[in-house]
């Protein structure tokens, strides 16, 4: 297994159209990026597969996406008004801004060597503001939500009435969450612009250690079901000194990106903190009544957040493999596990000619029923495998000769570059088992 | 056919958990609203119906997913900073603001009647403004993008190269806008912020007419394959004096909500203004090459651009109907295709003991691998299907005594409330071949 570099994956990215540096053309902006092609199929499968196994797949969780602008009182009950902040100092002399928690305040300045060069630190509300209406005053801010979870405490009553839920029960989103970063870095890991999948799981508060233990394993499991190596997964349980205002208890999955050891997700024990403060500043009753053992109480939740933008570098970083082939050629392939590469099969016809290309692209054409497709009839057969490879696609389809004589085709598998003829009524049905049974091959 | 009120679909979308008011416990945020557990479901549908649709079954269409914060040039060169204003007045008395262009400026104050109390007319930019960084100032300033094409324009070029497209190609996207509207109404037709399905065609400048032909049929069948009753649709051609100032020629398909004929979706001839202003502001050569023809020019573009979140609108006022019933009892049915209803597939047992939960809940699980699934096992069956009429689920699936004797259940269609005993073994075939025959029973 080769060490990938982040610069190989970046360059990658770009190639094949995963990733662009945001507006580009004009030099791009800082630490937004945008998905191509590839990266918009790899990153909405990610987001549909955990949508599966957090939401379809269970009974007692349920959806919701709330707006990215909500009521300012939001922020001040969930303590980002407050607490929200990074100290940040400038050095007077070349205008560099550092956080001043990751400098030495005593040192010189890490830009322009100047000594005691550095302002008083002072702290910076990481929320972006911005106006609701025509007037710019305080009256009028708003935010980009700085995380999605408040969307889901706000609507919990909603759901609950609505759907009828008992706890314990979950309510999950996806969405874009905003913060001004000031150090943003490591390509897609670090952005202002950002994606979460969290989920909040509201318990008796006499459950909440059975609840989060539940997650902090279905997390991890959820992890290595989607091809992740386990031996690249670690967990990190914070000390005390770690712990957030509003935690009891708290865990990182942590993945070994090429840049280190770095938080993925995070499992919490919020207590009862979240729906404290918004009962608190909002003055609504927002316990929970149950109905068979007549008791009232603020459940407690049970927070898994993980990052879906953080989630395509681990995945690309976890993929990414070169190899040397018996030739001595070297081929680059993206190891995704089939649920969620980009394409799940390339069809090609060996020739574009005598109807191999419109064999294959009625081929094509049917089995987009069942998978996303891609045609091409460019180049050298090799070439195209090459390629396919080298954006993760598992299953390569190849129309020859032979084809039009018996209806087989070759169906060439990604890890092990094994090819088998298979009659065309049973490519859906061989794909299928395939994805079934996929393990990695190959390191 | 009920003639449905605005009103109805607000209130079935807040009790069965559609669409709730945004931050509604603190009093709500005007004109943002939350998808609940049922709404996201759907949302979700629509979006993924026009995915596969616009981008999975064409091989000449891509998809992009571009960041909300931008590069400030892109909206210099689109022409937002310049023109993308509203006229507004004040009034003098009362303090109210209107839109000048949408009452009568020599007549008295619509809220307090005050005479001659309106303020000149002023331009007001509707896009959000936000900072980048700690420092407040104009060269910090980055807006939320008012629309998401202008994302598509700058990567045009990245996709063109990693994707190896050839005119005529499209790029495609879904993704939230934010406009800073004084007035938005009508639930979720008009909000601050909002989601968009476009998709920009790249065309030779010779072939503009017809490809704006054949992009404005396709448009249309795409609403009818969406099972949208072709009555309450029509196109709507824009004058000269309506068109945009980049466009060449436009049409609106509109659809009749229940306050009047509105635009749904817009299908624009852009020319290769967007494209020309790029280069021009980026000074980056954004023409395009034909290998065979040996031609290099600048592409013209064809925008099918369609409201996410207005779409959700229009399938609930489309979907909702009431019918007496033989009884006497008045039922109230969202007659959703079954291929963007929230739920497709609901399960029962007739009772909550004897095995039958336990044989229901096995079978729902079963079906979680094809479709979107729901259990429920409280109250009378009747009522249980009242419930799941309400919320449009095309499938309901009863575990009886029968069952336990011969795997047979009771299948039950929502529009025409016809009964069919089918075999376990035979319920997911039934159910996808209902689902391709589906035709819209009832009004």
């Amino acid at each position: 297994m080769a060490q990938v570099t982040l610069d190989t994956i970046v360059s990658l990215c770009k190639r094949r159209g995963f990733v662009f540096q945001s507006s580009e053309v004009y030099g791009g902006l800082s630490s937004a990026w945008d998905y191509g092609p590839l990266g918009v199929e790899l990153k909405n499968n990610i987001e549909r597969f955990w949508w599966n196994e957090m939401v379809r797949k269970r009974r007692n969780i349920v959806g919701l996406d709330a707006a990215i602008l909500m009521h300012p009182k939001v922020w001040e009950a969930s303590g980002h008004v407050e607490n929200f902040h990074d100290p940040l100092v400038d050095c007077k002399e070349c205008k560099a801004r550092f956080r001043a928690d990751q400098i030495d305040l005593s040192a010189p300045c890490p830009e322009c060597g100047a000594k005691d060069s550095f302002t008083e630190p002072r702290q910076f509300n990481l929320m972006f503001k911005t106006h609701l209406g025509p007037v710019e005053d305080e009256s009028t801010v708003v935010y980009l939500r700085p995380e999605t979870a408040q969307g889901i405490y706000v609507n919990y009553k909603n759901c609950l009435q609505s759907s009828r839920l008992k706890v314990p029960f979950g309510i999950a989103q996806v969405g874009k969450a905003f913060r001004n970063e000031i150090v943003t870095k490591n390509f897609i890991f670090r952005t202002c612009e950002f994606e979460q999948m969290e989920m909040q799981f509201f318990v008796h508060p006499s459950e909440d250690k059975k609840w989060f233990d539940y997650w902090k394993a279905e997390r991890m499991e959820y992890y290595r079901k989607m091809g992740i190596r386990p031996e690249k997964l670690r967990f990190h349980q914070h000390g005390p000194d770690e712990l957030a205002h509003y935690a009891k208890e708290a865990v990182d999955i942590q993945y070994e990106f090429p840049f280190g050891w770095r938080e993925l997700e995070g499992v919490h024990n919020r207590t009862d903190y979240d729906l404290s403060r918004h009962s608190q500043f909002s003055g609504k009753d927002l316990s929970y009544f149950d109905d068979e053992t007549r008791e009232r109480y603020i459940p407690y939740i049970i927070e898994t957040s993980a990052g879906l933008t953080r989630s395509v570098l681990m995945v690309l970083s976890d993929a990414y493999d070169e190899e040397e082939l018996e030739n001595g050629e070297k081929r680059t392939v993206l190891r995704f596990h089939p649920l969620i590469a980009p394409i799940t099969v390339a069809v090609f016809p060996l020739m574009r000619r005598d109807g191999l290309d419109t064999y294959a692209q009625n081929l094509e054409e049917e089995l987009r029923d069942h998978f996303n497709t891609f045609y091409d009839e460019s180049g050298a057969i090799g070439r195209r495998y090459r390629r396919q490879d080298e954006v993760g696609t598992p299953y390569c389809i190849t129309v020859d000769y032979q084809t039009l004589e018996d209806d087989t085709v070759t169906l060439r598998y990604r890890d092990s570059m094994e090819q088998v003829r298979v009659h065309r009524n049973e490519v859906v049905s061989a794909i299928q088992q395939a994805i079934r049974e996929y393990r990695r091959v190959g390191t």
